[in-house]
């Protein structure tokens, strides 16, 4: 069966660009000398993550603790949630798979610290909890150095909790103000903790810059499995690297300029990452995806090449592949255009 | 149980709304003397449209297959598509419910409608096809009521086929230039082929103007039942009005000016329809939601009132109801913050 007579909209997969996608990360970490930790919220599917583990990977990252949960039970054994815990409800199920000596996680603030030593209260295994640290990026995380030793000394005196290290999701391109914060942070802990034992980073975009923060022991990434128009953009990799496609048909073509596919937002989503349309056309790179629907996706076709049909099947490139994952409830893999199989994305949705 | 005690993020619905939502929209299109079709896309829940149908419905419509299917399987009996079909095998399961007399559809180019007859050979029920058209909006559809009135007389030769009338999914607030194409698309037709049954318009933020259209015969409406924020900015209804809220945690306050929920854009949705800010908190009016990543909205907290805690739960009233319903599994039914039960969005994911 070739992609091209699948019902659309369809999410492919092309396992040829995923693996040589996980090799040339993992080889670039490898020669780095960084541990490499896929975060698998980009295909939250456990047969890619086992493709990153057999290429070298440390582990896996995720970001919710039933996105951890799908993934303990098809046996994978180092995991690193990336979220600060809070509820006993949540912490609880944390603390079976902490027990079972397969979590770690992190905490940018006090009251997760207590409410994890709370919840770990008489457990045989601590938690390995890291500090989050906000290096530029603006999101969670400590504000300076100084306040992560602090924090670093709470889960340290906390009966139940490891200390782990730190964590940062870094701002792209920042790599110079990133070594600084988690170096000095470092240094602050060793001095006082005597050790610091990871140091974690992350992110696609930013991956090949990785070399220049020198203190950072293992290295987080997860849109690199299959690319996206965003990165595209950004020059982090080329249209040809892109693994995932929207297939897509052209339901309709009510004026000369307008085509009308039957993928929406409720497919491609409306995530813009600050570009202008909705994702690559494949087969029409001259054409925009301008507006969508949820269920339509607009396009306005520009310059004189053959003009999509109604019923002809084209494929999408979507600007952010990661939350197409999270819109399937599976995909379909292929290599050169012949399917392979039907996936089920066994950690869409998790959002809790 | 209390909403507060449920685990978030979470999507709430507060059935006294929903139901006050259901009576005041019936209201209107009673009044007006039009057949009310709620469009079953914003919940996707059939125990939500039943309520809909006894409010005085006379029945409801969707976007794909998919989602006719999961309503028929729970009885509801006359469903209108409004989705050009095209696939032999969509079109395959279209004729199952044709022929149990409870599916019509819309099409608005030749291809389709030679699609639909060939799939429909042999019937001995014809499937009711309405011709779409473009009357402003700009998507889908007919550009000129001449064109309506070709694609009306193509249904109408077509064995396997009949002709059911116009459908648009008209612009807001251009009920002039709607009811011109409209009328003057029926005249034509009815002149030809002696009737037009159905003319179907909808949209929420124009259920009120719709009496400036009076060529139509049923409307077709699917946000006001939860309503959102993107009809509060437009005047469509006050924020006490929305049912739908995404229940949230602040699990980070790394500066003054910032807090950190657990609710992202594979809760929110990346929806801006043009407005400032992924939503707005009921607990925290003056606070924007400025940026979403998948698991993180990040807020901005502005003014003198009191500042959220690391561990508040707050609310969420969202850009954009329907595709929040799209991103969760479950929602929780609720009076006056009494949790009644979770039940399932059954035609969650149903793209195809």
């Amino acid at each position: 069966m070739r992609i091209e007579d699948i019902e659309t909209p369809a999410v492919l997969i092309d396992l040829d660009l995923v693996e040589a996608n996980i090799a040339r990360a993992q080889t670039i970490l490898d020669q780095l000398g960084k541990g490499f930790r896929p975060h698998i919220k980009t295909h939250k599917i456990p047969y890619l993550a086992r493709l990153q583990m057999k290429a070298g990977a440390i582990g896996i990252a995720c970001q919710k603790i039933s996105e951890a949960e799908v993934f303990a039970a098809d046996g994978f054994d180092d995991i690193l949630l990336c979220f600060n815990l809070l509820s006993p409800a949540k912490i609880a199920r944390a603390r079976v798979l902490a027990e079972a000596g397969i979590l770690s996680t992190v905490a940018d603030n006090a009251e997760t610290i207590a409410a994890l030593a709370k919840g770990m209260a008489g457990s045989a295994v601590p938690l390995r909890v890291l500090v989050e640290c906000d290096t530029g990026m603006g999101r969670c995380g400590v504000q300076s150095p100084q306040q992560a030793l602090e924090l670093a000394r709470l889960v340290a005196g906390s009966a139940g909790l490891v200390f782990g290290g730190l964590m940062t999701y870094p701002k792209p391109d920042a790599e110079t103000q990133v070594e600084a914060f988690l170096s000095a942070a470092r240094d602050l802990i060793v001095a006082e903790l005597g050790s610091c034992p990871v140091i974690s980073s992350g992110g696609t975009p930013s991956m090949a810059q990785a070399a220049l923060a020198p203190s950072i022991t293992e290295y987080r990434a997860g849109t690199y499995i299959y690319n996206d128009r965003s990165l595209v953009e950004r020059g982090a990799c080329q249209i040809t690297d892109c693994a995932l496609t929207v297939l897509a048909t052209v339901v309709s073509r009510p004026t000369p300029d307008r085509a009308v596919l039957d993928a929406g937002s409720k497919t491609l989503s409306s995530d813009l990452f600050g570009l202008q349309g909705y994702g690559m056309i494949l087969e029409h790179p001259e054409a925009s995806i301008t507006a969508l629907s949820e269920e339509h996706g607009n396009v306005t076709l520009h310059g004189a090449s053959p003009r999509p049909k109604v019923g002809d099947k084209v494929r999408v490139v979507p600007n952010h592949s990661c939350v197409v994952s999270n819109l399937t409830d599976r995909v379909v893999f292929h290599r050169s255009g012949e399917v392979l199989r039907h996936e089920d994305v066994a950690a869409r949705g998790c959002v809790v």
